[in-house]
């Protein structure tokens, strides 16, 4: 999946064949097509697997910690690491979701809904403890944003790196968010 | 330029050919060719004509109004105003910048790095005159990209409007520059 998502980043979904994705994993077409359903098959489970992965861990930093505050560093701690450790299936991801159809575009979407709600509960607790301001939908997408949008344009290999990124955004995120 | 992005955005760049993009905008080869020297020249035109004109009008704004945070809202407005009339041409730009080739691709990116250092000039001055923080580059990066990734979700005809988003960003901006 990984060696797929790098290939379709570089070349674009459309442009790679099952014939070249065989080459390139070093696969015959017979062992390609035994783990492979369908080139929309693979670009639906590279799509979802990281956006999973944000849930599920998700999920469970907020059951471990009650604090708003510590609860958004670990929420942002872990986006930022995961963007840096799945480049290519983000670019991929936001790239061709809309080469997905029907119910696997709809999945897609649906999860990219899910993980926001987590932030959702984590702010709206936030207001109910008194420690941030009233929650807003719109202020929340500026704020996912901006951890989002960092898939363009960070080197995870680069001075700062992803927990100096993570750490600064951060510290944006809890100015937006405390009252 | 409009009817293209549209179509590039809708159907991936790639998969435009210049019969089809004759067809859709209701002109013959020879007019088509005698207005557009390839499809890599128009993708060209789509990616630049809305980042110089953020340019031109951030290098305006600046020039006219010296307090830091006027700037930042006027900045901040013109971004969305313009992310909102320009999306097709902002998802053409960021899916497929790959597409661009040599002198054209290195054009796009620089640019951009233009605008950028509009808003880094006048955060520094903000510093300067005591309104804002430290500059921080990582820090600039997560407040553009809440900006700019609007494009992926924004519905420019929705409740909020571009100019309520405008606004809700415009305070976030300022929480995570003021001092």
């Amino acid at each position: 999946m990984q060696a797929a998502a790098q290939l379709f980043a570089e070349k674009g979904f459309h442009a790679v064949g099952m014939t070249e994705l065989g080459e390139s994993l070093k696969l015959g077409r017979g062992t390609l097509y035994h783990y492979i359903q369908s080139k929309e098959a693979l670009l639906f489970d590279i799509s979802r697997e990281y956006i999973s992965g944000l849930i599920a861990r998700g999920n469970q930093l907020v059951r471990v910690d009650p604090d708003p505050v510590s609860r958004i560093r670990a929420l942002g701690n872990d986006l930022i690491a995961t963007i840096a450790s799945h480049q290519y299936e983000l670019k991929v991801c936001f790239r061709e979701v809309r080469s997905l159809t029907g119910q696997r575009q709809t999945e897609v979407l649906s999860l990219h809904s899910t993980y926001e709600r987590i932030w959702r509960n984590v702010i709206k607790d936030g207001e109910r403890k008194e420690a941030f301001r009233a929650f807003d939908s719109v202020e929340l997408k500026g704020l996912l944003g901006m951890y989002f949008y960092s898939y363009l344009w960070m080197d995870p290999t680069g001075n700062i790196g992803p927990a100096g990124i993570a750490d600064r955004f951060n510290g944006l995120a809890l100015r937006m968010l405390q009252r």
